[in-house]
């Protein structure tokens, strides 16, 4: 069978992807992009298995020769494989430098009870983070810290946004993430006696003051407005990360990976 | 005398500007621009002079009425002050949503003996840094581990490159930078007795078990290559961060945090 070849920009597949950028498209479809070699080798690594694969020789950026090679593996893992010439990848690629392949894949959703927690558990939680950039760091730094999971709390940017998923550079399919309201997830908390350790420029103690070393929930606001009251009134302990400069110089991704390194130091 | 006012896209001073986004122009002109209400506040507040102040009522994002008081105060501090009309402001601004406000400052180059450096010396050394948003995230580390200077080995981009100066959020008024060669800096660090502790992944000791306490320089590599052999070599310790997950979970600018937060720590 010959392979289908999609050269018009009105292709309806073509169309899909551009949706696909897009939050409310991505959530009726459940589906959402990733783009580039590397994040779509990290997906099929992790036993994710894309639902499409879009390919275009004319944009590969060298001879290398592994494309053939993840189209290969993206087939075996039951993706449908379909070449784009060279304007209609333009079209659907999202990245500045496109190199050749956009993957397909379906969203998914855990729920809180499927967490893995270890003897000690070690989570994350953050509350409606906003910036894609941030979230995708934050991704990043749990997964260099080895947390148990990142329990995202009431999200308003979605956790399959193309820049989150960019930003994680690949980590979004190596760390558990729960998606969650925050009440449900304080309840949770507690029923499982996780302590959890909110972080807030308010707080009286240094987050190197805290015993992170025992069952541990991290906790971290919202770029603009912090954690919210019921997360602050509830958390088992506040803490600070002291502050030598300008107010706002560290912002939330900061504050995380300072905080998720202090309590890997303390655990080790 | 009646204020000027630019409407003419071909406008030499509206060229300038336009120009002044790219580093060899900028170079030549020892001139930079500092975009938005809040960045050119700093400035002012540090005691950097404008140039020259470019405003556009038509793009003030509300009626707060801080535009006046800014203009008022870099004309006291000298600069030229020079209305836009909207589309000469569009061409002209570097940011996506425009807030009115453009600043063209003054370059500095300090030298490594112009830094006042405290009792216990604590500084930051980057080498070859080549993205302008992780040179803007370790200027806001630095900035909030209260180190009494960065000291920018051999920069790939410039200081002054307007994402930097964007992505430090005005920290670049307030932390002292010095920009410098490598080869110097190892010497200058021996001659003041600096002891220097690099990080690399190669290292066997953990960056929390090296003895961060006294007069200290940490330093940083590039995205790509990490830090050069005679970095390395010369180092009085390496350290390396543990990581729990992908090889390349953390970039530089992450790596820096936590390095800058444990030194914090360990002398507080």
């Amino acid at each position: 069978m010959e392979p289908e070849i999609i050269t018009s920009l009105q292709n309806p597949r073509v169309k899909q992807l551009v949706k696909l950028r897009d939050r409310r498209p991505r959530d009726q479809a459940q589906q959402f992009l990733v783009e580039g070699y590397r994040q779509i080798r990290r997906a099929l690594d992790k036993g994710f298995a894309p639902v499409e694969l879009y390919y275009c020789p004319e944009w590969y950026p060298g001879d290398q020769g592994n494309e053939a090679q993840l189209i290969a593996a993206a087939a075996a893992a039951g993706a449908d494989i379909i070449e784009l010439n060279k304007p209609a990848f333009a079209k659907v690629a999202y990245r500045e430098r496109p190199d050749g392949l956009l993957a397909v894949l379906p969203q998914w959703r855990h729920a809180l009870d499927d967490l893995k927690l270890s003897a000690k558990p070690f989570l994350l939680v953050v509350e409606a983070i906003e910036k894609p950039g941030n979230l995708g760091t934050i991704l990043r730094s749990a997964d260099a810290a080895g947390v148990d999971g990142l329990i995202v709390c009431d999200p308003v940017t979605d956790l399959f946004n193309p820049n989150v998923v960019r930003a994680s550079t690949g980590v979004l399919f190596s760390v558990p993430v729960i998606i969650a309201e925050s009440e449900a997830v304080r309840a949770w908390l507690r029923a499982q006696q996780i302590r959890s350790v909110a972080t807030t420029p308010a707080a009286e103690g240094l987050h190197t003051e805290a015993d992170l070393t025992g069952s541990l929930a991290i906790v971290m606001g919202s770029e603009q407005y912090g954690l919210s009251d019921a997360w602050l009134a509830e958390a088992d302990e506040t803490v600070r990360i002291p502050m030598a400069g300008q107010a706002d110089s560290l912002n939330v991704a900061m504050a995380t990976i300072i905080t998720l390194f202090e309590a890997v130091r303390q655990r080790s």
